[in-house]
């Protein structure tokens, strides 16, 4: 059946039965004007939002409707994981065509319900609209912070050293495959088309799901504000070129990363060896990492966060004056500017589905 | 010059220079990966999404950038009214194509900016995103509680009066004139075609404004919730057949209301007469009247509102029990059902711009 003929009222109805009993803080959820939620006392509300636009952010074939809910959630929560925040209400506006299928928007919101679920977040409010365009899933999140304190993009010193979360370009790898044709059954099976088969296929599956289903560094985001130890924090949405550009623009000053140092994911180094390319590019550009990119005055202070947790942390580089530009540091032994490439919205070179 | 040419960064860049300083609740506004904002203590958080798209919500015609960017902050503001609570934080969540002009986007941004001003609300954030689709303006808004009270759409029980703000059906009234050749100019002219200058063109100019430049009832609100004189609240974006009947399925209860207690603004009697058509149907499917449909048990507590602020209520109706239903009580002693026609995004005869 389509959103036509079931009209918003009915398809909200709908919608409502599926929303499970919500937390303690939400004093009012789905159903009136407005959520009410009762924030812990002392602490500031931090909110966020992010859209997901198709063919823009995802093709129908590269993100089945309950990854387009999934991640929308993922990469807005990812916002406040950067803030050492705790995620505690989400909203999703939704735009469709009046043509779309009742099923595939629940599934849709099926995405947003489950990783909410996972992720303890209440879904608490939204909306539906009708568009002539494309589907457009944007999503509003809002978290509080853990004892009044909160990472910023501000506060990076010369000498701090640079630290990345994870391993970076596997999403964009993971995008590259799909697009090629690589796909995903409904019961999680990677297919691989013939033309891929000779290529490293077990690392294909880490890099599809880093598209896919991107997992935000709450933890993370928490023990580095928890403990003070960041002097500065962003989550990598647009690649590492440009968002370090960003924190060096923000504090006015310089960067140094090392290209050897740099955690490649596995993936992105198998498959572009295949490709017969330096996989630098991805890591650099690729966008969509959803890791903690961050600076440290005192690296000592880190060392227990590898054992406790599932993400490891590595130094990748340091703060230098702003003189010195941003520089990446070859190999070889070169030095290249790096520049603010990366995912440009509007002056971006392939968007995912326009190859 | 257009957004493809100057690129995110640096219309994020322009925009920041035109954000005025926040209010002291923003304890860190657009620019980082989160806002955050320190609420009043004891205060319930109030969250609310909606959004305008190109050819569904308004068109180039009806509705010019700066407007765009006004009754987007106007319709979500009016969402926290409803709540009977004050705004405090708002962010835009803004998709256009890459072809768009820059200042046709900072006059949006623009729009919103002064709209927020007036209201008293930080914009702390948002968002801007390419799509191959309509202009998409995504708004949400932060609102608190005052005095940890809020109104909802439950509570309503027979007996109850039922009170409308305002004026009725003034909006769809706006909008057949817009889309009829009618236009503003930049100094806010009312420019009349040739084929509407024998009309009541007095009258035309609240309705445009109406349509163009909604007026959210916060005042009015925060009285029936701090008097805790509505047992019931909601606002009317889809008309008031169709938010009525919300707030019947939502309580259980029947409805009867009034024709010739109506409200009907003079603008829609005037022009329907001239169009020969009753101005019954504006008034009750019109929508985007943003006025507020409450119920109250006790009349004679309201009646210090009218003498003290801009807006007049007006008692239409009584809530029955759920058997009697919805009806409306016609001039000549007959009875109707009052049905939710109105406007549903996915079931709408009409979306502006598309006759």
């Amino acid at each position: 059946m389509r959103l036509s003929e079931l009209g918003e009222d009915r398809f909200l109805e709908r919608l409502r039965e599926r929303v499970p009993a919500s937390g303690p803080e939400v004093k009012l959820g789905i159903g009136d004007d407005a959520a009410a939620l009762a924030l812990p006392v002392g602490e500031m509300a931090l909110l966020s939002t992010d859209v997901l636009v198709e063919n823009v952010h995802f093709t129908r074939q590269t993100l089945p409707p309950r990854f387009i809910g999934r991640k929308a959630v993922a990469v807005n929560t990812s916002d406040i994981a950067a803030m050492g925040g705790r995620p505690v209400g989400l909203l999703a506006s939704v735009c469709v065509p009046v043509v779309t299928e009742v099923e595939e928007l629940l599934a849709v919101f099926d995405g947003i319900l489950e990783r909410t679920g996972e992720l303890k977040i209440d879904f608490v409010g939204g909306n539906l609209s009708q568009t002539p365009g494309p589907m457009i899933v944007d999503v509003t999140i809002l978290g509080v912070s853990l004892g009044g304190r909160m990472l910023t993009r501000q506060g990076a010193r010369p000498g701090d050293s640079i630290y990345v979360s994870g391993k970076l370009g596997a999403a964009a790898e993971g995008l590259d495959l799909l697009e090629e044709g690589m796909a995903v059954s409904a019961s999680g099976a990677v297919l691989v088309p013939k033309h891929l088969r000779e290529g490293p296929v077990p690392l294909a599956e880490s890099c599809l799901r880093a598209h896919r289903d991107p997992e935000p560094r709450i933890q993370l985001g928490q023990f580095l504000c928890e403990h003070e130890l960041a002097s500065s924090c962003i989550d990598l949405s647009d690649g590492l070129s440009r968002d370090l550009n960003r924190i060096c623009r923000e504090n006015g000053i310089g960067a140094r990363i090392t290209e050897t140092a740099l955690p490649i994911h596995p993936g992105v180094l198998a498959w572009e060896r295949v490709r017969r390319r330096p996989p630098l590019e991805k890591a650099l550009a690729g966008g969509e990492d959803y890791e903690l990119l961050f600076t440290i005055g005192d690296d000592q202070k880190l060392r227990n966060w590898p054992d406790r947790h599932g993400v490891a942390v590595t130094r990748i580089g340091v703060v230098t004056e702003s003189n010195q530009g941003v520089k990446l540091h070859l190999r070889d032994g070169k030095e290249r500017a790096l520049d603010s490439a990366g995912w440009d919205h509007f002056q971006s070179k392939r968007a995912p589905g326009e190859p």
